[in-house]
């Protein structure tokens, strides 16, 4: 609980409606998307930057834990309270402080709903590019903390590709203005990316100035069904190779067509369908055809068995159903997912594919993968039923195993979810000592006191 | 001059063929591009990481500043050693470690040359995207160092944006790797794009992990006249809010169209030609001609005088003809430039070369600017005689107040060449306090003795 007199100063820095500790609200800033939770002290609701860094400030001097909070739509518990913890909503910085369309730039507070960034862009003809999965109620703020990602990273990169500059409030309460206006710079250290992706560890962001990109024309989609993993997983590394960039291009394995097919959302798939390519482009009417004519030929290949096209709307949500309907599907095989978001070089996907299918036998446990597959980034999914402890225990060794593969293959642990509480066991296997150690440093840097988001990114 | 002891301890760890103490090779290494020169100690050649690993190491104890280098070509004194200094040349770190187009990814050593390394990929159908003017002879590390970039970042972003992970030395001697092989990435913290535009005052840089993307197919020019400066900026900005996404966007101002007509190279350019746009765009043969077309669409309007387009090579280097004379013909002007880099929003455009305009004409100093207007990067040449005295004061005066019109357009000091040692006077106008003292904090932490270049990037 709050100590009075550290409550007092908070009512006075913020007013009464800003600073809640009643049971109700702390349960509800107890958790995330993980299955964990841990009751916060307090959840305070800041509305400005000044707000944000007297917060710090405050929570310097006391050696209060700060847990940054966008919508809590995140999976692997980056906003998931440590013990002692105050809780930091970004909900109501969720202000667009400027569009400028000439400039292709939006300054806006980390509490600003993805999509509806991309949508205020729209207006004016043009795009945010990243679309993590969440971005419907997910806030740019944890976006960055995490450098969310999702289809159209194949084209045009992750968040941190997006991010002109930032505002932020140090761990000890310094505040810094990083990068610029501008989309070249030369200038200064590059600390605009090194927040980006920091989750919350190195420093609160108040403001973040994103660039934006002319809006795509038309969208029209592929789905190509293989006959085995490894044939769809070439197809991608020369798809890849080719000039044309896909919009998206996505990869359910055979385990996942099974999931759907349960779940009878897979209607209209050839028989003997073991990988899925979901492709989409991007142009004007005449691009279209031709762009999709260069990538069907570039995925041809042995192991093909079926090209379907889409241009309407309805066509395109047609071919999707089956990827769509994944997520629902995958919840019917057991009631908890143990989700790894494992990125490896594209030519490696084949080699992780057939791996993830050996560890899924060798282990007994149902193990889904999907996902990005132009930035050799999957989703994997270990299904279990939580109560199982024998389970639960193969699903533990059959995770360490996958990673442990991941790294083996040049991998990385994460392409998109980011590290959080989850991962941290691992992140020790991926990164050299002496880089690691770097990482503590610059750590302890930003965050003297070691008050932001204790407890995640980086081991103990 | 190097002490016995040390040179002994150079020999011992890189063999006699590699330390240089020879008058000649001194006086070869002691400049660079910009006009000034300071002999070095010594002159190193590393051939290996694990050599510029010792060399940190004995530098470090001995507190010997090391100024590393690539080609030289740099033109803000990135390279220029400091009195004292050992200069170490990658120039026989040459060799590209690996090469793997499936996963678009190549690994070389930082003496590398830029343009081989583009040449290289081509043989595989994919291009490394950044194109710096010296790409024939710069090497990547110095590329590296400042965050290089040419026309082609108007579409593909800078050098920063092209490394996925890097090997390299602390100033401690402390070795790390960062990032991964991957093109998503949120594990750990971002030190690879810390570490690019460094210029080497954090770490030496001695492997590099580049991305590489699918190789360009046909490419057309567009050259199109205008009657005034702004109309060619509006039309900038109609052409960077469209969705065909030139792939090189440059602007020659009125006063470069003086000084290539005066050098006989503006045949063919219509009377009253007061600002020039140079166009490029990629694709297929289909592609070129609507992808043209869409761009001219976006670039006509008022002040427009003509559009030329050019398909053929000899066609396209006929337009080419007055920007590639451009370098040449304002030499003639005055004997020496003084080079800036400015960068500023694109919709900012039009204030700056205006105000560039009126800079020349109140310090009475030639001004020529021109550069990559997609970026809102241009290069602004104050053209003096450096011994007029009374010339050079008001250079330098026009210089700071060019500095202070870019900072007041939310513009940055560099877009491409960075700070060197010739910028770091103004850094402390662009910077918050805070802001520069943190960057100072992070130099520290990565180059504790400061042996890392001393002297360049931030201001003392």
């Amino acid at each position: 609980m709050l100590s009075e007199p550290l409550q007092n100063e908070f009512v006075a820095l913020l007013g009464a409606d800003r600073v809640h500790t009643d049971p109700a609200t702390l349960a509800l800033y107890a958790s995330d998307e993980t299955p964990k939770s841990c009751t916060p002290e307090a959840v305070l609701f800041p509305a400005s930057h000044d707000h944000v860094a007297g917060i710090v400030a405050i929570a310097g001097r006391a050696r209060l834990p700060i847990t940054p909070r966008g919508a809590g739509s995140g999976n692997v518990g980056g906003a998931l309270p440590t013990p002692g913890s105050l809780v930091v909503s970004f909900e109501c910085m969720n202000r667009v402080l400027e569009f400028d369309p000439d400039n292709r730039l939006m300054v806006v507070q980390p509490g600003v709903v993805t999509d509806d960034i991309d949508e205020l862009a729209a207006s004016a003809g043009l795009m945010y590019a990243p679309d993590p999965g969440s971005g419907a109620y997910s806030r740019i703020g944890g976006n960055l903390a995490m450098n969310a990602a999702g289809p159209r990273a194949v084209k045009y990169g992750t968040t941190r590709d997006h991010v002109l500059g930032l505002r932020a409030v140090l761990g000890d309460g310094r505040e810094i203005r990083t990068g610029s206006r501008t989309t070249k710079y030369a200038t200064g250290y590059d600390l605009t990316r090194l927040l980006v992706g920091s989750e919350g560890t190195l420093a609160l962001i108040t403001e973040a100035t994103l660039r934006l990109l002319p809006a795509p024309r038309r969208i029209a989609s592929l789905r190509v069904c293989y006959s085995g993993t490894r044939a769809a997983c070439e197809a991608v590394i020369r798809a890849m190779r080719q000039p044309v960039v896909p919009y998206a291009l996505e990869f359910m394995d055979g385990r996942s067509i099974d999931a759907v097919r349960e779940y009878g959302a897979a209607e209209g798939l050839p028989a003997g369908t073991q990988a899925i390519l979901m492709v989409e482009v991007e142009g004007d009417d005449e691009d279209i055809p031709r762009h999709l004519a260069a990538l069907e030929a570039a995925l041809r290949g042995d192991g093909l068995l079926e090209v379907q096209s889409g241009f309407s709307k309805a066509e395109i949500a047609h071919l999707w159903t089956a990827r769509k309907s994944l997520s629902h599907a995958v919840k019917k095989i057991a009631p908890l997912k143990i989700n790894e978001d494992v990125v490896v070089p594209v030519g490696k996907l084949a080699d992780l594919v057939a791996a993830i299918d050996d560890l899924g036998r060798r282990h007994r446990v149902p193990v889904v993968a999907f996902g990005h597959a132009g930035n050799g980034n999957l989703h994997v999914n270990i299904m279990v039923h939580p109560d199982d402890i024998d389970e639960m225990t193969r699903a533990r060794a059959c995770r360490l195993e996958l990673v442990r593969t991941v790294l083996g293959l040049s991998g990385s642990l994460s392409g998109e979810h980011g590290i959080g509480s989850e991962k941290r066991p691992f992140v020790g296997l991926e990164f050299e000592p002496a880089t690691l150690a770097l990482m503590r440093q610059v750590k302890a840097l930003f965050d003297p006191h070691g008050i932001l988001n204790p407890g995640k990114k980086l081991p103990d």
